[in-house]
């Protein structure tokens, strides 16, 4: 009845929920920094204002619920509700890979959170490597305008499709038709890794093609060859899926490494982040926005109310964070340079 | 019966006294420091002074009982005890913070110890933020003349603040007001953190405006966070409790960057000392003056013999480490310069 | 009825598929590199070629099995099953020593793989130290006579000669004698140690009388001295092998070490390599073929299939470093300088 | 019957045989450094001499059993055993502390080992305090005589004799009267620690005023505080030698300095050294000799075979050493620098 990639898309949902798929030695690096505690901050905690700008967009907190699902009816229930709850806290949202719609436009509703959340900024989804498959620009702009999204970002993946029997591994020409993508369409482009992460080159590539902002999504996190190998079906998979495991660029040094190289690039990281203080540091680092994928998918699955919270304690972390800093806003936490390596 | 406030005193002292509220991952940071044994003293350790000279008192050896508490009969009792063994030591002693006396003025014989400390120095405490909150100069005359104090110490606590729910979390403009109180009392004016430790930078700041000495009261022994934590009513405060218990600047650190920036700045070394090895460590990376809290406050729980006994052997461990490495005073640690760092 | 020689190489053999025999402190190093991902790599994954020419001739992969047995039934039948496979994968393969030939002819056959592996590089095996106990030129042209041989290959063994009770231990003027065999024989002379290491001196002098290539086999791996500790008949034995157990040049220092000084010797990486993430690394290291005994020994004893898979496995694990770090071919991982030091 | 000095050595000898006296968070600090193998070392294994020169005298091998005991029955068999072995090894030997002799002629038979080892170096034993509490030249002089000794060691013990309740305390004038005992005695003086290391200091000191040679005797083997713990009869001595248990320079650090700040002057390496790689270390750091007590004790208290065997297997790990770092002679290992740090 499921489609191969509907029954993809529901593993990789149980999986991510229930599963050990986090990488165990490679960490995404925030434990190697730590702020300099400031005693006497001369702040208000009572005035502290969060707020961001980010692409144009107002959001409330530096805060993004990453790329994760749609395509099947679980997937639609957690997309409501992470909806629901983005537009409650006012950051913004992304969901996941939306080639499915192309080819089975009756799953459009598992992804149709607008009304759930009209005024925040969501975030449209594809595997770039599609466009070696098929998809065009007007692919593009259907998912976009389905989800009446604020732009659209373009996962890269080569290691879940060489690791994915059968996966997708034509990743020739792809910057080219980027770019084209970038110029062609009303929204912007932003491009992520789903991770790995994203090296000083690749992004530097990227910017001088059109995109907008990076998602590093780097190593630390979520691992999708532990994901692949969970649920192999052939030893092939599962061997190479535990092989390369632990293969990335931890997420704390695609971020030193993209925003030394391109200091006016906005940045978002994302893989691995556990909690309000890790999205501080990489603040620090210079993103401009912190996503978290699994560990909001899992309170999600719980409950509206335990996401919600959840998100709470995140921001009152950050807030507690810049208040220990002396820093008033997410921007101070970059420009008082208190983060030291150690 | 008792006031909030007498309650959470109560509930510190407990936990303090019984639990697990020592940082884990954080360490004070002297074991990176190893003294050069030096084979051959050339000294009698018979003749071995430990006497010290600190803002102009005299004391028989450079040790502190570090500010801790008053307001409840349990604190009257442990106030007494450390008072009596301070002053049969010869050694100086802070009182915790005397707040609550503002408040509830029938607690003033928990603080009540200069008739069992008659001639050394002690110390009165108060909340820095507590300027914000209604306390002017003639409260902490008050405090002052209350305890016969020598000198009042003022606490900084920000993210203890933070973490309690319903904490006083307005820093602002504290710096000016704590130079107002320098100028206007006629003791000399100590700041010091609660176990987060001083930067160089606050350090400057308060020694620009008329303080007179440093506790840099680092990160490594007791963790308030986690004492909040440990005693919170709500999800609020036990979860960001225990996601800053891990937060400050370890003491070692504090001394080492503070002596470089300020170096004639009268310091005291608090947070995480365990023994005269520690002390010694403390003195020779600049301290004057090293205090101890939690440990002193477990051994007089005891037993006032049980107090006696700990100095006592942290100043045979003082003075063992003075003869092992040729210095024949607390201060020639210092100079001596036998102190490595691997 | 087996004379001692047959009756040593019978035990290694056991104790090599069965035995804990690999070094435990010392690791082979490649831990401390890893690849910088490469999350656009603009390659057909399906395009990707493996193929290299090694001392001028053409392999499918840069794989060598390494020089391990011969001599008794049992080692017979293990190098048929390698030598199938090799020929399958069109990879390189060795031969254990083979001395016992020159006094025990009749265990020929044991060696007679050329048919089974009609078309692929084969290299004949022995001990560099037995030229100073009888073996001269012409012994050497009748073992790689015997084996069809493409090269012969020297290993240095001076620990295990030195732990073994009655080993040959004289290696004075082994230099020269090496040189002779160079300039005397018709295929290309390789030398290789078994498992300590060659150092960049050494290398640099037996490159300088005529070696065509230096295979490392450094430690990390397969730990001789515990081998023959394992297997020992008396104390003095037993107790050195055990002493000299993490004796050695890590297999990744070797490569960088010896490439350093002689960026164009043709080097082959051994010692401890696990998988084809370690092949990858070795030949971003310098290395232009990656050797493994031990791993391949353990499949071969299972069955062919067991060993053909693993170099599937392998050879794919190879494939997506090259993807996954835009690298057309072998040569590009080490021209792309994609490994970093951490 | 027996006077507290001999129940102390008796003692000492029970606690150094079954106790669990050694430091265990210093190491010696020779597993910080690696041989780099020579797997072409063109040495003939047979032909290796061990044989050294040092203060003159002819020794087989660089080893010297460090100074123990003597004053007790079983102090003057294990002396024997000891001496008869190192006779048989041709190795020099130091006894124990004759400052029993002094108060106590009659047992001078346990320290009567000249007939066990008519010609190899016998080395005489002092505390260097004594010479603050009654001993002249003169006692030196009896003392040498009557072990009929090639050299006088003086041991320098300050946290030895600080943890020990009534120790021998006054170190003053020391250096004066080493220098008058050096210019005053027929044979070369030697000045020791006894497991917490010579700073190159304090070793520039006693060159400067005549002492012929330096045995860093350095932290990281018996740990003399945790000795004195381990049979304390008061808590202060049981505290103290606790807090002290890893006090002290690690042997390898020792050698490092004091040879680099006097490259000429003869050094004999002890303290936690195990087995011959650790003597090789040793040499190659900058030692003349190596010399280690706890394990020979541990040996000898078993039984002579299990000494002479001990010692066995230690020349043979040194010559292995040579071996396979292509160093002909002990000389070698430090000229070759095949040592490295990692
Ligand atoms: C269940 C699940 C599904 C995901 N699907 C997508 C996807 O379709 N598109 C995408 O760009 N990233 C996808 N991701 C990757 C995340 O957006 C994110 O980059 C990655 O998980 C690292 O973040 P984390 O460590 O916080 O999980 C998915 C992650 C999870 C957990
Ligand atoms: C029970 C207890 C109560 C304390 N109360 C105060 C206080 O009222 N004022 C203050 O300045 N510091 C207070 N402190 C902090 C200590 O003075 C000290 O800075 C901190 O505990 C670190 O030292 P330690 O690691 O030796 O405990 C208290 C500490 C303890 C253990
Ligand atoms: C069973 C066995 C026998 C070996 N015999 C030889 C030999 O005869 N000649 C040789 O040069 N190396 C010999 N070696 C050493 C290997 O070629 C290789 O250098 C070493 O084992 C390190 O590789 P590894 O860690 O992958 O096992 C032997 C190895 C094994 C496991
Ligand atoms: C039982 C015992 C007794 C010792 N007595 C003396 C002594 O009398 N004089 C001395 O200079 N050193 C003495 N030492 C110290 C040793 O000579 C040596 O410096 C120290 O033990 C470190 O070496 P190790 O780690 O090999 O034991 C003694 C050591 C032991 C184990």
């Amino acid at each position: 009845m499921s489609s191969p990639i509907e029954q993809r898309k529901a593993e990789h949902l149980e999986l991510c929920i229930q599963g050990e798929v986090d990488y165990r030695e490679i960490t995404a690096g925030f434990e190697k920094y730590r702020f300099r505690h400031c005693a006497l901050p001369e702040l208000d905690f009572a005035e502290i204002d969060l707020g961001v700008e980010f692409l144009g967009w107002r959001l409330a907190a530096p805060l993004l619920i990453s790329s994760m699902t749609g395509g099947t009816p679980q997937a639609g229930e957690i997309n409501r509700r992470l909806a629901r709850v983005a537009q409650q806290k006012g950051i913004a949202m992304g969901v996941g890979s939306q080639r499915v719609l192309l080819e089975h436009p009756e799953v459009a509703t598992t992804f149709a959170i607008r009304q759930e959340a009209p005024t925040i900024p969501l975030l449209a989804n594809l595997g770039a490597v599609q466009l070696n498959y098929g998809c065009g620009v007007q692919d593009c702009q259907k998912i976009i305008d389905l989800l009446e999204a604020n732009a659209l970002i373009l996962h890269l993946n080569p290691l879940q499709e060489a690791v994915q029997s059968g996966g997708d591994r034509n990743f020739k020409g792809l910057l080219t038709k980027i770019g084209v993508l970038c110029r062609a369409l009303p929204v912007p482009v932003i491009v992520k890794e789903v991770g790995n992460g994203i090296s000083a080159d690749v992004a530097r590539q990227l910017v001088d093609v059109g995109v907008a902002a990076i998602d590093v999504a780097g190593a630390g996190g979520t691992s999708w060859a532990k994901v692949e190998a969970a649920r192999a079906q052939d030893t092939r998979q599962q061997y190479l899926g535990d092989a390369f495991a632990e293969w990335g660029i931890p997420t704390a040094q695609c971020l030193e490494q993209i925003h030394t190289a391109l200091p006016n690039t906005p940045l978002i990281a994302s893989g691995g982040l556990k909690n309000g203080i890790d999205v501080a540091k990489a603040l620090a680092l210079g993103a401009s926005l912190a996503g978290l994928a699994r560990p909001f998918l899992q309170a999600a699955h719980q409950s509206e109310e335990t996401l919600a919270q959840r998100i709470d304690f995140i921001l009152e972390e950050l807030k507690t964070v810049l208040f220990c800093t002396g820093s008033a806003t997410p921007q101070a936490l970059y420009q008082r340079r208190y983060l030291e390596r150690f």
